[in-house]
């Protein structure tokens, strides 16, 4: 297992920046065994269509020949945002440490279902207490503090972990990623502003507000530089969810991304380095409208459309049900040879 | 639990036509609980999308105000097809024997998918050395067989089943499931026919042209009836599987239809009365090109779009965990009173 960076010992972007540098790449020859075992089983050739594809993923991010999902995890952070005050959310942020207590408790939509994939819930509190700043006004925190976040959310990622679902809670956090978006992609701030929890009208035009006014003030000085925008615009939980996208590359442990916020956070880590977001499949497309731009934007295709809109994880804990689907039927299907089925003729 | 009728009493659809003037109706007491107990739920007001109404829809035919997914069925009806002899299919029709022993020995797909669900797999042979007869030259079966074969479909409907998947194995039933929604909705041939378990370029054109003759021969003789157009072009697992439906709507038992194999045998019971399938959702859309036309046809949205295209009750099995996802949130989430979650502000 690689030692990721301790939160402390970082004072700005420069750990960060040489990690990134050192990703592994994919496993050929894991993805080549794969392929030749699929080629045997008993089904006609590409039946099982984006299953076959989803365990030629794992394979080749697992490193394993024999794909699996015994172990998933659902990683869910959590933290406040200084935004919030600007009337951007249905809900006031009072709610992100209610929600945080439902999720201890067991009573969220998440809950049920890591329980339903029989997978491991791990919530991280980032400071609940104390917002970043109002990024209408100055950036939402420094660099170091957005390097620490980063490291704080490598700690998801941890030996045996067959996949790393990665979620949010946070009141104000779909402006966040509507302004992380429109710095890194660029087009306008209402292509990327949805509803949210449920804003519409008013409030709905306030949040575009928000989000141009946010572009205006950090645009010079964040330029081209994903992490800078990440810093100036982004949320204590969106970084620590791009750390966990970096920790689990370098542990061989795939990702699914889950919502708007959780894709728009690991957006940053694609805008450095297209193929450094390889490990990572986008679980679901959202109802937020940004969403499915965002996921044209990173080249992906979601495993699900469901219409979803709540975040903390619950579309990737859904989709976990399709990598198991997909590595169950690779690991235990007969060949063809195995049961005396016959080919084509 | 209703009782069915036995095959062997049947000598014709009159039975069949019986039971379909005396389906039972929504449950809309357990629906309006459904709603209410939603509204409270620790979530914005429809954030879980499509699983909000897959709850809304089980509540509904299962006639429980807390719906559950602790039983799911899959059940496989197997049988072999005389026009099979016209060289439609990619593979011999002793592959039908070949993968019902696999199913049996617990190596096709099926098989590891169920277990993935912790769900029950029933496998249910129709007489497979004796294929239906060629429907390019009389009709596959008689009234009577049809009738009877149905009424065996029944007996896969058991007291205590949440949830029931339908699937098929039998060389040759694409283009028998393409003949059959031609007769039922018209169209062209071409529209109706796919490469099923691969053929293409001559193969393909002869397909086609089989569907055309049958077409041809059948149509003054069954107009508008669908039970007829069963009858004369569909084949006994097609037919078994129209009887499951009727039989699951009887006894409250939702159902989870497949690909378009499974799809075509449960449009007759829609071609016959619409509202008699609104106890079914279809799992997936499949590759296999008719089956997205068939779905638009019977009013229907799919849950997964993931190109499968190998039948045996494959994708039915893996849409079974999105239900048990939509189930197990509603009955386990926390409402906002009980977690202490403030609502919009």
């Amino acid at each position: 297992m690689t030692d990721f960076p301790n939160p402390e010992d970082l004072t700005g972007f420069d750990e960060i920046r040489r990690l990134m540098r050192e990703l592994p790449g994919p496993d050929l020859e894991a993805a080549s065994a794969v392929a030749t075992r699929e080629a045997q089983l008993t089904k006609p050739a590409g039946a099982l269509g984006r299953l076959e594809e989803i365990t030629q993923w794992l394979a080749t991010w697992q490193g394993r020949k024999q794909p699996r999902i015994n172990r998933p995890r659902i990683a869910v952070f959590a933290a406040n945002h200084g935004v919030a005050a600007q009337g951007v959310s249905a809900y006031p942020s009072s709610v992100t440490r209610q929600m945080v207590d439902n999720f201890l408790q067991g009573g969220a939509a998440v809950n049920q279902l890591v329980g339903t994939i029989d997978g491991d819930l791990r919530v991280y509190e980032l400071d609940l207490d104390n917002p970043t700043a109002d990024f209408t006004v100055e950036a939402a925190m420094s660099e170091a503090a957005c390097a620490q976040a980063m490291a704080y959310g490598m700690m998801a990622v941890e030996a045996g972990i067959d996949v790393l679902g990665l979620g949010e809670m946070g009141i104000g956090n779909t402006t966040s990623a509507a302004a992380l978006c429109l710095g890194l992609f660029g087009g306008t701030a209402e292509e990327w502003v949805g509803p949210g929890t449920g804003v519409s009208g008013e409030a709905l035009a306030r949040k575009i507000a928000v989000v141009d006014k946010a572009y205006a003030l950090h645009k010079d000085a964040c330029g081209k530089d994903a992490l800078k925008w990440l810093a100036a615009v982004g949320g204590l939980e969106l970084a620590a969810i791009a750390g966990a996208v970096l920790a689990a590359r370098l542990a061989k442990t795939p990702v699914l991304l889950d919502g708007f916020v959780s894709t728009a956070a690991a957006a940053v880590v694609y805008a450095i380095d297209p193929r450094a977001l390889d490990h990572c499949l986008v679980a679901h497309v959202s109802a937020e409208p940004g969403h499915r731009r965002l996921i044209a934007k990173i080249g992906q295709e979601p495993l699900l459309d469901l219409g979803m809109r709540l975040g903390e994880g619950s579309g990737a804990a859904v989709a976990v049900s399709l990598l198991r689907a997909a590595a169950t039927c690779h690991s235990g299907m007969a060949t063809f040879g195995q049961a005396g089925v016959s080919g084509p003729v």
